[in-house]
C-alpha cells in the first residue's frame, strides 16, 4: 500500500495511491473515521485498525501534486552518519568528518545518529533554498527512510522489524561547512528545507529493505548507486540500538545513512549550486525531485 | 511572572504563579480563552496577548505538584556543548570528547549543538531512570534553559533578546559511554527521563541572565557552581546562531551548555548510582531535584 499526502486546491489530503502511482483515494472518503494526519493514520493502522480497499477509479494523480508524506512526525527525525563502507571512506578522508581523526577509525564501531527537524521537511518537488551563509557547500545523500509504526522500548533486532510501518526516500541534504564547524552536526543538517521526503509512504508487505536500490543524479549524471544490504547497521540494529535510548513513536523516521558518492567524496568537491536538479530514488518506492534555488535572507526574515 | 504546570488529581494544569511560589492560579479560570498548554500560551503572549494579573489569593502550590513547564516543545530541544571554558578543559581531558582530539581544540570555535527529544524531557521532582544498558556512566550537568517567545529566522545577536520569553532549568542527564561511543550525542542526551525540567519558567522581565549562578548538589555536596556570564557563546550568539539554519518557533527550548563540576571532570569519574539526589538551581529561577532510580528493561518494554 501507498500512502502520500496532496495538494488539491489549498488543501492537503491524506490520500492512499495505486499500485502504479497513478489515481489516489482520498481518506476522507475512504475511512472517514480514521485519522487524517499521517502520523496518526500510523498510529492507527499499527494498534490493528484497517483500510478497506478503494473502490471505483478513484482521482487523477499528477505527480506535482505530491506533498512530503510525513510533514510532522512527533520528534526530530532520526539519522545515521557514515553507514555505508565505502561513503565511511570517502566521508573520512573528505576532511569534514569532525567524527573521525584518522583511517582507523573512518568506519564506525556504534552507529552514529543525529537528527534533522521536521522544520526542515520538504515535499518531493520542492526547491532546496540556497540562503547567504549556508550555501558555499551544500551537498546532497539519498537514503532509504524508514517509517516507525508500533512503538516501543528496548525492542529486540528479532522483534525489530514488527515496528516498520513502511519506507520513504530522503535527500539528507547537508551544508558540509556548518557540518564541520560545529562539530555536532544537527546546524548543518536541520536547515529548513534540507530534508525532502517522498514520494508517499511505501507499506513494508510491498518491500524487501534489504535489497532495494538507492541511487541518485544530479543534472541527470549518477552520483550515487548502491544496494542497502550495503548498510553497516542494518535497520534491525538501528532500531535496536535507538529503542534502547528512547521509546520510538509510530511515525517516527529513521533515514538510514547515504551511500558513497556524495559532493564530497570528488577531489576537489562537487557542491550544488543554483538551478542545480537532485533526484533520489529507491526502486520500488520512487523518486524525489529538487531543484537548489537561491533565496535571499531578509524574505527569510520577513517569513518567520 | 512564573508559569507552570501543577498536578492536581488526575490531571495536569497549566497556571500562574506568584512570586515567592507558594499560590497559583489556574489559567483555565485565570484566562479561559487562553490556549492551555504551555507552548500554545507562549505562542499566545508572543504575539501581543496578555495574562490578566491574579485576582483573589489562589491555591496552595506544594513544590511536589510541580511537573515539567514545557513537556512537549514543538521540537527537540536544542542544546549546547561545551560552553563554559573550565567546562570544555575538563570534558576535552576527560577522555569522553568525540568533539575534539587534543588541547588545541578543547574550547570551540563555534557552538556545539545537538538536541534531546521532548521524550526525555521530566518533572522537576520526577527520578531519573537507571535503565540496563545506559546506568553505567551515568553524569550529571546543570543547565540554564532559554525559552524561546517570538519565533523568527535569521535573527540578528542585536535583536535577538526580544525572542526570549523566559527561562528554566535543566539537568541534560547523559550517559557518557554512550555519547562517545557513538560520536554524534543524540543517543547517549536524548534517554527517556534524561532531562528533568523545571521548576517553572521566569519571564525576561524578572532576571537578568547575563549574570545567573547556576549550580549543582549531589547528595548535598556542592559539585557545579558557575555564573552565565561565563558562557562562552552568549545567549544572543546561539539565537543568531541557531536561527541561521532554522526558524526559532515559540516553545522552542535552548540549553545553554553545563559549567565545570560533571561527574567525569573528577579523577576517577564520579557517576551517578542509584539512590544519589542531583539537585540543579539556578539563582532567581529555582532548583529541581531527582533521585536516579534502577528501572527493569522489561518493565520498560511492557509499557512501551
Amino acid at each position: 500500500m501507498k500512502l502520500a499526502m496532496v495538494k488539491t486546491g489549498a488543501s492537503a489530503r491524506l490520500v492512499r495511491v495505486d499500485a502504479d502511482g497513478r489515481r489516489f483515494w482520498p481518506l476522507e472518503t475512504l475511512a472517514p473515521e480514521m485519522p487524517h494526519d499521517m502520523a496518526g493514520l500510523i498510529a492507527a493502522l499499527s494498534s490493528g485498525a484497517a483500510l478497506p480497499e478503494p473502490e471505483g477509479e478513484g482521482e487523477v494523480l499528477d505527480e506535482a501534486m505530491l506533498l512530503a508524506p510525513l510533514p510532522v512526525p512527533p520528534r526530530n527525525i532520526f539519522c545515521v552518519g557514515k553507514n555505508y563502507h565505502a561513503h565511511a571512506r570517502e566521508f573520512a578522508g573528505s576532511g569534514y568528518d569532525s567524527s573521525s581523526t584518522s583511517a582507523a577509525d573512518a568506519i564506525p564501531k556504534a552507529p552514529i545518529i543525529f537528527t534533522k527537524p521536521f522544520t526542515s521537511v520538504s515535499g518531493p518537488w520542492d526547491d532546496i533554498p540556497l540562503v547567504p551563509g549556508l550555501d558555499a557547500e551544500v551537498d546532497y545523500e539519498a537514503e532509504l527512510a524508514v517509517v516507525i509504526g508500533r512503538g516501543g522500548r528496548c525492542i529486540t533486532k528479532a522483534d525489530a522489524m514488527k515496528h516498520v510501518f513502511g519506507y520513504t526516500v530522503v535527500n539528507d541534504v547537508t551544508a558540509r561547512d556548518l557540518q564541520g564547524k560545529h562539530k555536532q552536526w544537527l546546524l548543518g543538517k536541520g536547515i529548513d528545507g534540507f530534508c525532502p521526503m517522498g514520494p508517499w509512504i511505501v507499506t513494508t508487505d510491498e518491500l524487501d529493505a534489504q535489497a532495494m536500490r538507492v541511487t541518485c543524479t544530479v543534472n541527470g549524471e549518477k552520483r550515487q548507486d548502491a544496494v542497502t544490504s550495503d548498510l553497516i547497521f542494518d535497520i534491525p540494529t538501528l532500531i535496536e540500538t535507538i529503542s534502547l535510548s528512547t521509546a520510538l513513536l509510530p511515525g517516527d523516521v529513521i533515514a538510514t545513512g547515504t551511500p558513497e558518492g556524495v559532493g564530497i567524496g570528488f577531489k576537489p568537491p562537487r557542491f550544488l549550486r543554483d538551478g542545480d536538479v537532485v533526484e533520489c530514488a529507491i526502486e520500488g518506492i520512487g523518486r524525489i525531485r529538487n531543484t537548489l534555488r537561491r533565496v535571499d535572507a531578509a524574505a527569510l526574515r520577513g517569513a518567520a
